[in-house]
């Protein structure tokens, strides 16, 4: 009621279910299913005793093993509260009503909400048929530009060439490719960062990283470019990434081998249910993500969501054009997806 | 380079000096000199195992504990990671180019960032000369009012009558409380929320509840105020406070006693500490924060600040008009307020 005109009707974000206990198995949030390493749990209670005491505003330690496992400089490195608060930070530096965003149709939910948020308008460029993005859609659009790869729900990746003709031909644009599944199999286009000074790179410890719970983001490009989005944390939240967030990612920075064996793992699961899936008559897209998107053939994507629902598994369903007839499924343990593969003989009726 | 012009020459905030270790005295930055209570480690370390799962995006434990200790409905209150993000959302829920807010001259830093960054034009009401705040002054202004009570650097409180008459002669706006240090000695607004729907009371865990260092910030008001924040909240970001800061909120408020006993220690440590200073000629402000504002006669407050560096304190000093004679120091605990003494002593050269 005191709300100001232009925030009315803003959209609202529709998460996952959050389902907390009742035993539900859980492939509708692209969370890792293995938890943190174990450094992580001493990490953080070195911190609490410490908690009164303010968080570095500058996340050092952190920007600095960050930028040593990627081998940037820590002025190429920002961190924050998850790469959505990177994400609405880079809108804000780079685009406003009169400096639209362009983007896939079919991509990650909330880019359209941070848009809202921010009054810029999007220009969507479709996806082709197949869900695949052309990247000569992008080429020369002279707007700020968006989209994850691998794009999600899809799971489909670009090549690093392409990146770098996007970049190469809107060179008074920044190019934000968020890079949320990258470590699930795509090629990450951090290494085009030094000739492109107008790429910035996304990546969250929510996916590869087991700790979507921790919120902590962070994004790689140019020093100019970092510098613009650090003016931007300066004026609105210098003090978001706090001390036990900061501690949990240098903790998880220092044992990356577990993170990366748990992505292997993964990326098998992931082959395991997409031949699983197409075996019982889903149309199932190469994924390079932590999911898969497939479409039945036996039932509806919506009735067939609810039916795993019962069963106690929970997957993500879209009441949306183009994708309506699919589920995206998170990619889990082996196990996780065995019990899957047999919900589903199950619900066919086959078992 | 490629930040919009609107954003270039955006404020940057100055944090009071950020030492780790070094054995510093920091009595800079109106932290707690508590640890969080013992409960706090318990409960952060049993999310530690579930960080790869998101977090509660509506911190419904968090929320309901708050609301509980409170005495006001769950739909009442709203959290987020620390004030300052509350305060920006309020910022930008009720206020733009077109809707100014009124505070005062001299008050937390961070409103004035906040309002660069959403283009929020301020009407800067000084204080008085005794650096008091006439609630007249704000009566019938038809702004979004903030203002802290106590305010901060000074330590002064209005009283609930005079915060009452602001918000009647203002229906149309919403006038921001900030609470940051109301458990240290003030009346609290918050019984008047019932009356005055325009109302926002914003509390932190960073000060009287030892937890600077894990961002814990929450507001209250009526429900028609909480769902307009919800609504920015919603569209910002979402997953904000994580599982750790959720956890060691719940904690803290069922541990309550141990945080409400700390504050009656800085209090006496307040008091002791005024009456020193004084007796060591300084000026000083009757305080209600965890800080007292101080003027030195014998030197210039940024020679002493520098003075008492060297000696291992480290205390805030603004080069600003009206305040460049003050310094403000946090209230640690007797023994550091003891040091303070001493160290005055060597640096007047009477000890």
């Amino acid at each position: 009621m005191f709300l100001l005109d232009k925030h009315r009707g803003l959209p609202a974000y529709v998460p996952g279910d959050h389902e907390e206990g009742g035993g539900f198995i859980r492939l509708n949030t692209n969370e890792s299913p293995y938890p943190p390493s174990p450094g992580v749990a001493a990490a953080v209670e070195r911190e609490i005793g410490k908690l009164n005491y303010y968080n570095d505003p500058d996340c050092t330690a952190l920007r600095e093993a960050l930028a040593r496992r990627y081998g940037v400089a820590p002025s190429q490195v920002i961190a924050a509260n998850g790469s959505d608060e990177i994400l609405y930070f880079a809108f804000m530096a780079f685009s406003d009503g009169e400096h639209p965003i362009a983007l896939p149709d079919i991509t990650y939910g909330y880019y359209d909400l941070f848009a809202a948020s921010l009054g810029i308008p999007l220009e969507k460029i479709p996806l082709k048929a197949d869900f695949t993005l052309d990247y000569r859609d992008y080429c020369g659009v002279g707007k700020t530009i968006v989209f994850p790869n691998p794009n999600a729900p899809t799971g489909y990746a670009i090549p690093l060439e392409q990146i770098a003709e996007i970049a190469r031909t809107n060179p008074d644009n920044v190019v934000i490719i968020d890079e949320a599944y990258v470590d699930f199999g795509a090629e990450s286009a951090l290494s085009l960062i030094g000739q492109h000074e107008n790429l910035l790179i996304v990546r969250t410890f929510s996916k590869s990283r087991s700790m979507a719970g921790a919120r902590i983001g962070f994004a790689m490009g140019s020093e100019a470019l970092i510098s613009d989005l650090e003016t931007i944390r300066n004026s609105v939240n210098l003090y978001s990434v706090s001390r036990m967030a900061q501690a949990a990612g240098v903790a998880a920075i220092r044992e990356d081998d577990y993170y990366m064996a748990n992505c292997r793992r993964i990326i098998e699961a992931r082959e395991f249910t997409t031949r699983m899936l197409r075996d019982q008559g889903f149309e199932v897209l190469d994924s390079l993500g932590n999911f898969v998107f497939a479409k039945p053939s036996a039932m509806s994507a919506a009735a067939l969501k609810f039916q795993l629902r019962e069963r106690g598994i929970l997957v993500r369903h879209w009441d949306k054009d183009r994708i309506r007839d699919y589920l995206r499924i998170t990619i889990g343990t082996m196990q996780e997806m065995q019990a899957l593969d047999a919900a589903i003989e199950m619900i066919f009726g086959r078992a």
